[in-house]
């Protein structure tokens, strides 16, 4: 084992974590897990590339944090609860070869920050050297057998529509990066360090039909459950979706801006009528704000609806991970 | 979704196959997977880079192939049935923007001819752009709850050496390609398309104490079997490892070159003299040749003997993913 694996080794190695289901964790050639008796497993891999899904100089610390909340963000939309991750870390030489690991431990500092309070356990993965920065992540969560709860395909026509927390604000923080201004602290916080929703999407797993996370926008993403779910129609509401102060004044140049920008990791989710009371008085359990933006439809394709006018469609739905 | 993404997605559709405990696959943001009702979970995740792992004009179909080959190993050193994995391509624009993806094609062929086979169901994983070629693999299995059997902390002193195959052959077929030479095809084939050692492995399970497969070189691994099991030792036998012909000769050179070279995907292992006659057994019935090259000591350290003397050990003992 080289140096520079073992002082990396030695920033992973502390946060790791335990859970009691854990046989074995990092350090052998696959980690073990010994498995509870009933219910469903939850898996979902990501990977974020330096340049495409964080800027190259963002602080390590925040794409530790990222790395882990945007798979965790995964596990929320089923419902699950999270508990163990593999990290794969594809480090440039000059990262290997620094004397301090720096970049590894802030990684590591910002994955904790996440991992820690969501009771993620760290049982294995990958380090190896690439000419670009890029970090794959796999997590791993459970859920009681649920049928085909909160899958993409399970949304219902007549089916209210419901977003959690607010839209835009991490679109709006890129937007303004771009263009070389600074965004404020709450709008920057959205876009490098996003809250998955795993307290909310378990506790609607018995409320709500179907449900994703809104990762490529809010269009973008509810047209997947359109298409999953047989290829119904649904209407939104403009005036009801959430979104900060600020983004309302960002969606006056355009009103689509919000809702194409994507990263915004809130829960998206259709549910029956009767269960509005349940859903707010969960939302309210779990301090996490959600409204209903509209519903779905018999009619195929998406209505935005602003001032009593149907707004026309911008032809490109959300943030795409193939557009250079 | 774009159609560069449809169309990447057409090829990696069809092969995800099938699973009885498959609740959900490939097309959520999460993979659901119904619990077997005992038994330990097995999970690795191995990255491969172009140009570290792999040459960039390497044929799609072996890096499909190898990509999932070199995971499957570290279950099969576990001892675990492999039955899941998870996939994430990162792929330069041109590989993208081919109008046929016959890369990712010819990738998905290369995986599916050992996914298939293995009975390896494909449930998930991400797809993304970025300036390198990489891949990162996440493969889960099963295995009855074995205790610390097959754990690299396993070994015990006195414990027999034990090799699966033939050593060398892949790190020969590399120094050919890497002076220019065509290496042979059975030469070629160890090094582009391994094999890993499933059924071995788990006829090994109750038989052997320490195992782990032999990626980065017999003597590096090796010594990662000692450090884990309390700092022991051991005494290999160079006449007993097994090498093909064309191997002993390129050891001519060095007796050392064959052992440090790495990517073998053989297995490791460590059993009490008392197992001897089981393992050959089993071997046979798994028709895997596997051979007794040495034995573990007390005193800490490695020998290797060779015509009756103790060579002195090379300063580097196998392949390094940090290396430059």
């Amino acid at each position: 084992v080289s140096p520079e694996f073992s002082l990396i080794f030695k920033q992973i190695a502390p946060v790791v974590g335990s859970d009691p289901e854990l046989v074995l964790g990092i350090g052998d050639d696959a980690a073990l897990v010994s498995l509870p008796e009933a219910g469903e497993q939850v898996l979902a891999m990501d990977t974020l590339v330096a340049g495409r899904h964080f800027f190259p100089e963002q602080s390590a610390y925040d794409v530790g944090w990222k790395a882990l909340a945007v798979n965790l963000s995964d596990l929320a939309s089923m419902g699950a609860v999270p508990r163990f991750a593999l990290l794969s870390l594809s480090l440039p030489q000059h990262l290997v070869m620094d004397q301090q690991a720096m970049w590894v431990s802030e990684f590591m500092r910002g994955w904790q920050a996440v991992a820690q309070p969501f009771g993620v356990v760290l049982i294995g993965g990958d380090t190896t050297v690439s000419p670009t920065l890029s970090i794959s992540v796999t997590v791993i969560g459970y859920r009681p057998a649920s049928s085909r709860a909160m899958l993409r395909q399970s949304a219902q026509v007549d089916d209210d529509l419901w977003v959690s927390g607010s839209i835009g604000s991490a679109g709006l923080a890129l937007a303004l990066l771009l263009s070389g201004e600074m965004p404020t602290e709450l709008l920057a916080q959205a876009l490098h360090r996003p809250l998955p929703r795993i307290a909310l999407g378990q506790a609607l797993l018995p409320l709500v039909n179907a449900a994703m996370d809104v990762s490529d926008g809010l269009l973008a993403d509810l047209s997947h459950i359109l298409h999953a779910s047989g290829g119904i129609g649904a209407e939104l509401y403009w005036e009801e979706i959430p979104m900060r102060v600020e983004v309302k004044a960002w969606a006056d140049a355009d009103a689509f801006l919000p809702l194409i920008a994507g990263d915004d990791y809130e829960l998206l989710f259709s549910a029956s009528a009767r269960q509005r009371d349940a859903i707010m008085q969960t939302a309210q359990a779990c301090q996490t704000p959600v409204t209903r933006i509209g519903r779905l439809t018999a009619q195929s394709g998406m209505k935005v609806i602003k001032n009593g006018q149907v707004l026309s469609l911008p032809s490109r739905l959300g943030f795409d991970h193939f557009q250079s």
